[in-house]
């Protein structure tokens, strides 16, 4: 497994700066060297997942608003959904595809916005919401899951809140790995 | 009780002011308070809701216009569906998805039209129309649920049918918070 | 019954004046005199509908090509589908949203095209295209269903083959009502 | 047209006599005579439909519960819908689910439970219900549309209050068709 | 293409014999003959499906009923649906399922009833109906496609004239193959 | 508001013991006194709705498991959903419709397992799960939400982390109402 | 079948030239001569589809990146689906809707993205994404498939491997056609 | 990292026997010690998830019949599809779903059809089939994944190929972890 771990760190680097015009996902070459059987996929531990989703409703409350937040594993499957006090509905859906959407293009959503503008291009495709207030989680070069916040009278309050969410376990997440 | 309502008040100003770009969401700052174990959420009687839907057909009728009215409540579930006897069966979701979108953004749908334009945008999710003819149903504050009209030959006037339901109980309404 | 059917002729006609600009929907001023307590709601045989049907595939393949068609009833039912031998799946679902589109606004959508252009207009909910090639279905003032043609180069020539379909029974239509 | 209600009458009779074993829908024995352009499909008036409607929560309330009413045309789609102030959400969905089953099948509810066992059998397609509370609505041996209500303790209750709805209105719908 | 069509009479009947118990799948042996790059996989023209369901509504009208028949491909994709004039919404879908599992299965609905009972084995897949009414088309080993009827009172009745228009097409059917 | 009050306890008494047999929803008799405009619908804090699902996920751990838990508003609206760090991405949607199933009709889940047995009967609805692991949050009368776990060995074990979750907020809450 | 196969040939040419403009579906013109009972649907084996999914696969890997291929049939029904290790789970959806349209339209995804503009257009139709990466399987003038790859940094790069996926089997399949 | 994988260890080994009778999910007791912040999920590379995929179709041409297998990861998402040349559509959405039943209860869905009886239990969920066919991949106390067949004339041979499929990768696997 050790053979792996560098390897993936070798390989991200010149990935990630060739293809970081679109946030590419970082990948594997297999066919450079002999393929493993299994990778490893780092999923937060449920207690972390809910700090950060905490800390984002916290965030959010402090600039008096509810909001819903999402965290979403790299399987795209929710860990944590808090829906504060009297977010409405809505928010439920929107927070959620946020996480999605930023996970799986490793991209903040705000950043999306302006990427995917064809009616019918990806960004139509049913769970995913293009708006400011989804982050990915990430750390060390690896894609781990998604953050989305919704329910702030604007996106970038909603991205604000969702970053204070990665913020408070950014630290030791970056070290576990 | 009395202390949450008065809590609440207290609390709805000044982010009313400060959100209002956005139409905010009324919300609760539990970390500046003692957290209540439950908030009341305000839901009109099947009487009141049937009032206000059928005052919106008769107003369109007045138009020489059949439509159909949708009343749904805080958690967006409806309340009152009428389809007057020609609207099409269209106007069933289109009524519905005003109703909830102005409940959800405590705003006329009618001026949530410019505000969502990127084609993923929340906009996008499943449910909502941001077109003339919805309008949120509020009094002393409060969000109660929402009411949208469809079938009209103009947004402009499905508004204006679904403005006249809930003038017909707004007094009885405000009295009553 | 005799009275209801003198009023609907003399209560449409004005209402398709004023409200022409949007495709009004025919409707039925109940205050104005005493209510109905049933209207009869015109549906084709299925005869009728498969002769439509048969005519708008005929005319396609006199242009060359493959087409699904669709007739609706006035409760956006389908009475036929025919899907022509080498028509592609995809046409079965847009021939029959185009007829369900043409039949709730009582108009060809090639004219609804540039009506909604908002992305979360009433065109957004699921069931409708507003592209050309469907038709409503309507005789003597009333609104019967919709006809939507889909799988041919161009929207016109789905439109073009949608109006032979209705051409090929309207004589016998506008007769029998 | 008159041609067309006699027929109706003179074939409804035998169909309903040969077929009584299933309910069967009165259907058009159009091979024997020749076919009409179009039939008319009757449908309630909103004033009629809402009357049921009403008289069915009214029913309900005097049981001590608050329940869901639905009453639809004979397209399937709906026409009112009541839920009483404090019935489940779920209600709405059981309560026209129940009203398209009778609707469809020209058959109350309650009587639907046995016919349907095996669990892949027709019962099995979405937006059905076979549960004691839903009730034709027919007269005059024309199928109108179907009435639905869920919410109280027992099916039995429920469709009692349906059947409080259909009684409310049968008079004049009888007398009309 | 010669050889792939030898290749595929000759496997054929083996597979047959030994899989008859459940209705087997006809099947290619690849690996035991070089593989071919692509096989014919037949569908009934336009106007043979229609034949075909043009006869199964004609069957049922002379029972006196009215009902729905579809005709699906060997991708499950609609060719002809044809619903009588009085035929009930529900029976859309019923038809199309039945006709999708007979089609599936290789194997007439009828006989899937008493096959499928745990409540979660594959007959729960959402779009099949495993109830009289619906039987693959099938001439010379090769399965074709499907037919479904829905709307008569009884499931055999539906078998009936689903069958009725599979005879009405079967001789110019297996002469082609 | 205060007469409201005492009118909901009032009438809640005999209602829940006439109904005791299917655990009949709390209803409110209208008919019997002047109709109130609004009435009040709990819903849990965030926090408290917190409190509950996280001691639902510790009850559990202590058993050696990993569960979703889903906790519910009055409108059916997720207000919490915590999946621990292992469990499976089928448990969030059988937690939510245990949580959903409980609050509708006002019963643990494992009380509802024999009474609906028919394929087709009301638990056939999309959205309910009706196998024991959910409980309605009620107190003082009064529905408020639900709470559903799954993902334990067996569905009472699955109950078991669910009382413990509504024990852990239930005398605050009893106190508060 | 031998008049067939040359009947389409003979006509697809012209037809294929007058509707040049918008990539015409290839189509048999029945009226001009005696129509087939069936005619030939041809489809890839799973040997040769997984031959085009494969160097798909690897042709992105030469890029550094990890993609998602899928191969349908002329019936629009998946054939290959292959997920690269660290391929997304939106990736799934984006390939299936762009091998899905490119089928459909007979044209490279990429050149539809400007065609369809509206956005109620048929593009809007669930199951299409109509962004570079998806093309059509065809041979010698006949449809047989798609090809959608998603995940690259840009649709050009995805467009590139579903390329590369098809010329790893253009020769053999035109040879067998 | 280290700490994490001998914990695990550890921990399975009593949970599996104490919650051997419902195939217990292995779960992380992080109360007992202190919680990680990530933890790694195994996943197969694409290249022997293709192994196990391709082993379970010649398994199964090997019987004579042509069979879609279905690969997936432990979020449930699709790794690899495989339809075999003339398996019939209804196969994809049984290969997939007996493939994530299976790795859900981490059991093979030949021993879920006695356990899941009551029409409502959680074998009601969309996206399950509880029917031989589908098993999970586990190695090493590990669940990594399913693997599903569907096709073949008997659920035990579905079975038998889903089993020669997980045999073809099994030993490399448990190597690897």
């Amino acid at each position: 497994m050790k053979l792996i771990a560098r390897q993936r760190c070798k390989l991200n680097l010149p990935i990630l700066i060739t293809a970081a015009y679109f946030a590419a996902l970082p990948t594997w070459n297999y066919a450079a060297e002999e393929s493993p059987v299994t990778i490893p996929i780092h999923r937060l531990s449920l207690d972390v997942a809910t700090k950060a989703a905490t800390a984002a409703i916290e965030a959010c409350r402090k600039e008096g608003v509810n909001v819903t937040v999402a965290v979403i594993d790299r399987g795209g499957r929710e860990q944590v959904v808090l829906r504060d006090t009297l977010a409405m509905p809505l928010t439920l859906e929107v927070a959620k595809q946020k996480a999605y959407a930023a996970m799986n293009f490793n991209t903040p959503t705000s950043q999306l916005e302006s990427r995917f503008t064809s009616p019918f291009s990806p960004g139509k495709v049913e769970g995913i919401v293009l708006s400011a207030g989804g982050i990915p989680i990430e750390a060390g070069g690896t894609i781990i899951g998604g953050i989305g916040v919704s329910g702030a009278p604007s996106g970038s309050m909603d991205e604000k809140c969702a970053q204070a969410g990665l913020t408070a376990i950014i630290d030791e997440l970056e070290m576990s790995l």
